[in-house]
């Protein structure tokens, strides 16, 4: 059987400020990413994203990213693992008691922009992330990117682990993701990210933006929400992979049943 | 027989930032109020504080505050009883998170600062902490000022209650603490402040600024360690207090055992 | 002659965060407070700001408030005249040197907000507004609510004064205005807006919500820019003003010529 | 006539957190970097210690940094020149205005902590603070590293420059400073550092850590007041320099007198 989960980071407005469209995302993924407060949301933003996961039927993660909401957590900002350790600890805490207070299990655990993008690269950083995902208990699973050292550091630290593509993202030769400054780094072509998404699954490969192929097996495909063109979007591709015959299910599900 | 916590608020430094002497004032008291990163604290700090307690055999408490680092959480910032609900529930799950990755249960939870005296005085407020104290799990304590609203939220909303008095601080005579800002708010002599923690655990009765007599069952003492003074007061209060026969122990055992 | 400014709050968007039009907004006014980092905006939204205010022709004014992202500043943060007047100032001389780098002189300053609010009440407040005001140079007018402290504010530290009135607020007896929690706190219609200012100009009279009238003498209006409704609304009423005869244009030019 | 300035960086505490002995390194420099609010400082320290150094007869910069309290500006945060420029614009400012307020003129800028050091090495960052520079007007001196790339950029763009060197700090061969994480990046003993700047002083020249020889041609030399030791440090460099027949004034009477 060919199962996916897809994930979206939700929770991103802040005070008066709003980003993106959760509600109508929460139609089309099963996990969602809930921001953790520090490159982006808001204690009440939290609660209230939770809540409607919930009502969705949608599982919760936290999303948790560099204390930098001015520049929205995708500036590589230098830190030490002991400093994502306890920030990451801190981040997972604060989601984990929205979600006890609501009755749910939090799921798993995905870095959000340039936290995830330098642990992808840095051993010590993955080490600190899974670590933090470790020690925070439940049984958390750590999302990363494929081929990244995430899977290592999961795997030396001993925490549940699920590789993510992205349906609208290209990708380098050595499997990072293309800079978002760079032309071509975003699809926007639904039936294009469908066939991509497919292909993972169906042959466990992507290709490159120089053409190359890469080999890939994602447990969950990131869609993204923060544009009425990203929701269409999102829909599109779940109702393609649902026609092909994809199961569509929460991150646990894929990985434990 | 006679016994009482003594708590002390912890863990309030920032980055480059060093606030109070920790270690030093973790030898005086058995419950840790640690800041929990709105008013004070950051996760590295926060992490460092937990794990200070732990080897110094002292119980921990989460010590959320308003988001409010720039006037420490002493200004009264005017909230909705969601936003502080959403506000606490994320403060506690940050605190409980350090403490499950060091193997201890969080104990107790105080509010600080201005919201815990816009709380003791708004049954609204009272309320929302009593509520998030109870929906973030583990049997946590609400700690909060003798004869104040918290007592009866903490009744309505079914969480477990533990009145605090201050050892340095004068009273009005509804019960509440003189302003900082007034003459004659804070006791200096270690002598005088033991004498009245006496009075209130054997007598039940404290003396008010004006000379008229409150009621109040404290089984908290809160310390203060900002300052060397304060850190040898605390220091002196415990011995005098334990001179007097009086068991010093974590709040959970004085209320359970 | 018949003549007024129309401002209105700009600049407001934070990294990411995107709020109102102020392209389009531009349009209608002749004056543009521009939000100065505290409770909005960040230093590149402020100078693109007052860019876009320049190539439109429109006079640029400072927008302080208090330090509060979270809140917008729309809080009563409890504060002292002289941390009102040390961050006022600061907030000004960041506003002005956008200014001085683009070749423009500031013309006003506008407090924001929970700030305008207090200050209109609280005549340390508002004194210490004034005082910033003429402490930061350049003939600074400064813009308070008609009939508020912000007037006798003015005059006893001696800043030029503008008094403003609102178009799309309703008014309690005492001149202040209705909260915006209450009902009927925000007027929709333009014609009746426009009528309503109309009426300022002419007979110096508005109606407050309870039927009884005010005496005011407003050089300059407040409009919005937040939906696109009130975009709409500020180019309606404009043309309004304008086919009744009314000379629209910026606050100096109002007060001095 | 051999003769320097001696500038430190002063106003760095933040609400109720306390950094360095700002009165007492008063005393010793004749140039203040007053910290702008971005990497430490607030609006009410600023003002406070503007006012400090007036009434010391020390001449007054702005120190704009990283908007990174929780950093102290010391994390390299990738940053953009136009980000750069707004941001430094903006700080320099609000200093500006405290400076107006209080009968000064702003002297010089000089840029905190890693965005010294980013900007020392990247030719667009350098430009971009040097623009800001010189579009905050009234003649500013940029202060930078000796033999850095901030000297060029204050040629292009046509700003004043200081060559600044470092009392108590080990330079690299390349004239860059040792990082404070190396062993050996903090010089103690104050007859070694004024042996050493008077060597810089009268022959041009100073060791690097490896013993080669770098040119240097310093108008200010930087000292540091964040301990009792570093102000003592100071206390004795100056004297020292004194005593050897040094001439200590402000930047400006360096470089125009």
């Amino acid at each position: 059987m060919l199962q996916v989960d897809l994930n979206s980071d939700l929770g991103e407005s802040f005070g008066v400020y709003t980003l993106g469209n959760d509600e109508a995302v929460l139609e089309s993924v099963t996990s969602a990413n809930v921001a953790a407060g520090f490159h982006a949301g808001d204690p009440v933003v939290l609660l209230k994203t939770v809540r409607l996961a919930k009502k969705a039927g949608v599982a919760v993660g936290a999303h948790p990213g560099h204390a930098d909401l001015a520049g929205f957590g995708r500036r590589a900002i230098p830190c030490s693992p002991e400093e994502v350790y306890a920030g990451i600890l801190y981040q997972i805490g604060a989601v984990q008691a929205a979600c006890r207070a609501e009755g749910l299990d939090l799921q798993h655990v995905k870095a959000h922009g340039a936290l995830y993008n330098q642990a992808a690269k840095d051993p010590d950083l993955a080490r600190a992330i899974a670590r933090a995902v470790r020690d925070a208990g439940e049984g958390l699973i750590l999302m990363g990117l494929a081929n990244s050292l995430f899977e290592q550091a999961a795997a030396e630290v001993g925490v549940p682990y699920a590789a993510e593509a992205f349906a609208d993202r290209a990708y380098e030769p050595d499997g990072s993701l293309v800079s978002r400054k760079k032309e071509g780094a975003i699809l926007h072509d639904a039936d294009h990210a469908a066939a991509r998404v497919l292909r993972m699954l169906k042959e466990g490969v992507v290709k490159a933006i120089d053409g190359s192929e890469i080999s890939l097996r994602p447990k969950t495909i990131c869609l993204h929400g923060d544009t009425p063109e990203a929701v269409e979007m999102a829909r599109k591709l779940r109702r393609k992979l649902e026609d092909e015959g994809v199961v569509i299910r929460p991150l646990k599900e894929v990985l434990y049943r």
